[in-house]
């Protein structure tokens, strides 16, 4: 079913089929004021299955890690004052106790000046001691003074061979994390380093936000799926992938509604249904304001409020459609490949990151010596791919790659991007 | 079960535990030399299930993309130099084809001088035509040479106000990606970039290295899991949980075995299962060459070549213990969370990316200056984490962080680390 206005429209007042060309701060003005970004509720997640989801609220440990004061070293707890005035010539004396401190127990030995107890790295420190001192820095005696290997038990002396002040060897408890504090604050994507400091105050299982749903719709008569033999004419649906990756690359889940062709029912239900299941509705495939594409009728029949943006002053994206019903985002994204990832990135992957509970995450941005000057049109923001290569002193040249935004290669290929502002006609110096 | 040897070894002969302290770069040699790096195997997955595996093989387009001649904008497919000359005060015409060339069909028109046929952007250029004028520059007229909305069929020229060149508005068939050409080379890490192109290409399915398998194994009498009551002279497992998403993180699977106490006889069969079901075992938990630990007499019983090293001049992570059986890695990381995340990093994470498929990737290093002079000792390698502060001019302040290798937070919190080489004793400027 073929759009009949197609012919009609070409060279004729309905040529204009944008509502309006917005600026793009504009555009994005009116579509965050018609978006609900709030999260989208909590789901509670094993600590194993947490890797890379977001808290969803701040996490205050309840246990003083150590919880206990801890020896940091293998040797002798002692007080500290029994090591003063310690060296290799001169070592203090001590009397060794009988209780050998290991790991995970509680020692029973109450240790005082003159006494040490052995302790193992990890071990309770006894009461009474203060200080533990390296084994390295001791040799064990028996009571008439030889150092000895296996001496009978209970007639021991510790030398101290090196002074130690209090505290030293120890780890008191709550120095690591305190019990109370707040060791990780809501919106943290939780990363290995994160999911091991939970562990460490016992936490098994934790709060996230539910990952936003997106549904993704391919249009156009001429796309086929992967997987299907070519055919003339046709072109592969590269932009479902591309965006369901992006999503899920932004902590989202992607839900692939498959391709519709260009027959307004269909696309109407299906538009429909996708509204229903997600929190987020693209649409991808219609290449420019031609015909042969019945998405952005679909979407201007939407209200509360319906389409905010047809066509923005983006190069490329310009062909973009912005639209929300009752808070839930729609957006009919440009065909053209290159386009469509970046009104994506642009426009989507805010709205994404503030549903998945996460500030939106810029990319890195380095300083770089434009290799030719690149031209631009006043009033409209333009993006220029560049490939970044590093000069001998170990500074950066940008070369910008061919425009084209059909290509699925350049935007695949480009190392980042520079904007040419609304206000420039030219960036001929350095891309930042 | 205690370690009967632990009072013994204190101060006598069989104080020194370690084989030998090495070099680190020895020690990573002599590992490297007896564990197999080799990628362990192709499995086929689904090009929606592919993102972030990596390519098991180079990809070579079966296609062109496009796959034919495209419009790259509404407008009208001509011979070139039909539009020669044409300017907004002199126009040049040319007759208008019945056909409207959709997307996704083979037209039947052919173009040949004096005619053109409206396309639309997607639309397969017709035989004949080499360029297409944008519908912008031109103007759709009735024969009597007005301009008009609704005309009757087949009565229409179009005025050309803009001249094209060959090529002009046209994608050529195979100008993105030409079909023999290798998109994507073995190795590769899938980005949704590098799914989009796999799908522009037609795959629907492709062969990924299969993950490699991780063991890991918490040892100790003191170490107890998340989610269990605190107890007294216990800790939380945090190790674990750091290991598993670190392996995650890095491509490969993670099998989590549990807490084994210190048996020799419940660990040496927990380690015989590790090495059966998996491609790397990690150990830790053992905190030091004290005693309550055994696994590192368990693991002296592995052959082929059993231990390589025991005992690494690194700090932190002194205590770590390589080993391999019959080209298995089998690590003893030293039980202290920061120590154990740094050997990891160090001597596992290599390893784990090779046998992944993928190189390893460095981090990326940026130059700062050291608030404050840090010391080391000649002869061993020290890692200092480091905390980074812009400055207002824009360049970056390295803090050091507490040193502590007991600590979980100190690793989290950190922006990075320097190293001081063993021949270095004092690291005063630049970190990088």
């Amino acid at each position: 079913m073929r759009d009949p206005s197609f012919a009609k429209g070409f060279g004729g007042p309905g040529q204009e089929q944008f509502l309006q060309v917005l600026d793009r701060d504009e555009a994005e003005r009116r579509f965050r004021a018609a978006v609900d970004c709030a999260p989208r509720g909590v789901e509670r997640v094993a600590l194993d299955s947490a890797l890379g989801r977001v808290l969803a609220s701040d996490v205050v440990a309840p246990v003083d890690v150590p919880s206990f004061d801890r020896a940091n070293v293998d040797g002798f707890a002692v007080v500290a004052e029994d090591s003063f005035g310690a060296s290799e010539e001169v070592p203090r004396q001590v009397q060794l106790a009988d209780e050998v401190i290991h790991t995970g127990v509680v020692p029973t030995t109450i240790v005082r000046r003159g006494l040490a107890a052995a302790i193992a790295t990890g071990g309770m420190v006894p009461r009474g001691a203060d200080a533990v001192v390296m084994v390295e820095h001791t040799d064990t005696v028996d009571v008439s003074g030889f150092p000895n290997v296996d001496p009978p038990e209970g007639g021991r002396d510790v030398h101290i061979r090196r002074a130690v002040t209090a505290g030293s060897g120890v780890s008191f408890a709550g120095t690591d994390i305190t019990a109370g504090e707040t060791v990780l604050r809501q919106g943290t994507i939780l990363t290995s380093r994160d999911t091991g400091v939970l562990a460490a105050i016992g936490v098994a299982a934790i709060d996230v936000w539910r990952r936003p749903i997106v549904a993704i719709l391919s249009t156009g008569d001429e796309i086929i799926a992967p997987g299907q033999a070519m055919e003339p004419a046709r072109i592969y649906d590269s932009n479902a992938q591309v965006l369901a990756d992006a999503v899920r690359e932004l902590g989202g889940e992607p839900r692939r509604l498959g391709i519709v062709p260009d027959d307004i029912d269909r696309l109407r239900t299906a538009v429909r249904e996708a509204i229903d299941i997600a929190d987020v509705v693209l649409l991808s495939g219609g290449t420019s304001k031609g015909a042969g594409d019945v998405s952005y009728r679909v979407v201007a029949e939407l209200t509360d409020p319906g389409i905010v943006a047809h066509g923005v002053a983006l190069k490329p994206g310009k062909p973009i459609c912005l639209a929300a019903t009752r808070g839930t985002p729609v957006v009919v994204l440009p065909g053209f490949p290159t386009s469509a990832i970046f009104t994506f990135h642009e426009f989507v992957a805010p709205v994404l990151s503030a549903m998945a509970g996460r500030a939106h995450e810029l990319g890195s941005t380095v300083q770089a010596r434009l290799a030719v000057k690149v031209n631009s049109e006043i009033g409209r923001t333009e993006y220029v791919l560049v490939g970044l290569v590093e000069t001998q002193e170990g500074a950066l040249t940008a070369y910008p790659m061919g425009q084209g935004s059909g290509s699925v290669t350049t935007f695949s290929r480009a190392d980042g991007f520079t904007t040419i502002d609304r206000h420039e006609e030219m960036k001929s110096k350095y891309a930042r």
